[in-house]
């Protein structure tokens, strides 16, 4: 629960390895129906509400299944998200797969991220119940994003798509603007089209806020 | 606890008012005390484990006096943000108060941001902790934090100081990005200098990603 003063570059702390990986393709299925069933659970009901028993009604699995896969609730919360992470990142990546460069790739990932944030608002649900569950699962959830952010902005730079930079600083900035843009357009409020809002947004990423010297003042 | 579907721009849940604001000087002070207690007791304890007499105590008062000026726990949660919040915005306040621009206000203002959250982490751990209880907690502290945010910038752009844009997306940006920089280099990790930080996101926020064109490829 608390707040890590781990430094993020330190290894993360080893996954409990879950007591069965599903080994055939029923068994990967069965596994997935329960982490969406937990993502409906634990978005409607909470984290805390949500009982494995919830859990494996809705997903139709006896319990003795669940625990095949899963050692208890928070390893399924920890599974969840780091699902869910993949399952975003396959998103952008599949939205972004046309962009002619990078700068058209972080404006098409944002419309795609908010997009899919307006249709799945059990997103930041579950995160949020994540990071007061045990902070380094969404720790890791944004580690992970960083990471494959990184390797991109960073083959952006040397392909002279990018001004350079620090890649990382970078990465977490851009990460905190979708967010945050996600929470206030899409999470909150649905009072501004989301385009004007992607608009203004690749404007601002593409150029910052410094007169560039075509306009006047 | 859910997440609120209400626009932004709805007038927020009028607050419920306090049972007794502090009418006195001393008053005041004891009430000043009671929120630093709080901020202590469920920075280190957690919302729900830290309970009134844990305040009472650490304040120094009796449970009387506490229920003079809040109602109860929440309302203790609720007013502590309110008052984080005012504290933060008067730091920054000082702290960019000589700036010469817009731009320059943002450097120092990202800088101050950095360095009270590193001496100050339970801002984060408070704020987590009013996101679960009540979302609109959270959402107040940002939306106050937007509303003078917004003012300022657009000031800044009718002086011409900064590129004209939409003030509400960018200002949205802008504190997604303070935020997850202050998690990323304040909170979680503190491998690499907050100057460094601070330079990096500097100019990002002033030039964005894009080559300005007086770079080569």
């Amino acid at each position: 629960m608390t707040v890590s003063a781990h430094a993020l570059t330190e290894p993360a702390p080893a996954a409990k390895e879950s007591p069965g990986a599903p080994k055939t393709a029923r068994g990967a299925r069965t596994r997935a129906q329960i982490l969406k069933a937990a993502e409906e659970t634990i978005g409607t009901l909470g984290y805390h509400r949500a009982g494995i028993t919830d859990i494996t009604r809705a997903a139709g699995v006896a319990q003795g299944t669940l625990y095949t896969y899963f050692s208890g609730k928070e390893e399924i919360l920890r599974e969840l998200v780091r699902d869910l992470g993949h399952q975003v990142r396959a998103h952008l990546a599949a939205e972004t797969r046309h962009a002619r460069d990078r700068l058209e790739a972080e404006e098409q990932g944002l419309r795609a991220f908010l997009h899919y944030l307006a249709e799945h608002p059990t997103l930041y649900r579950v995160l949020q119940e994540a990071q007061f569950v045990d902070e380094t699962i969404y720790r890791e959830y944004y580690e992970a994003f960083g990471k494959g952010y990184m390797r991109m902005l960073g083959n952006a730079t040397r392909k002279g798509e990018v001004r350079p930079g620090d890649d990382e600083v970078r990465v977490w900035a851009l990460m905190g603007l979708s967010n945050f843009l996600g929470l206030r357009f899409a999470v909150w409020g649905r009072d501004r089209p989301l385009e004007d809002v992607v608009a203004a947004a690749a404007d601002f990423l593409r150029h910052g806020l410094a007169l560039d010297g075509k306009e006047k003042a």
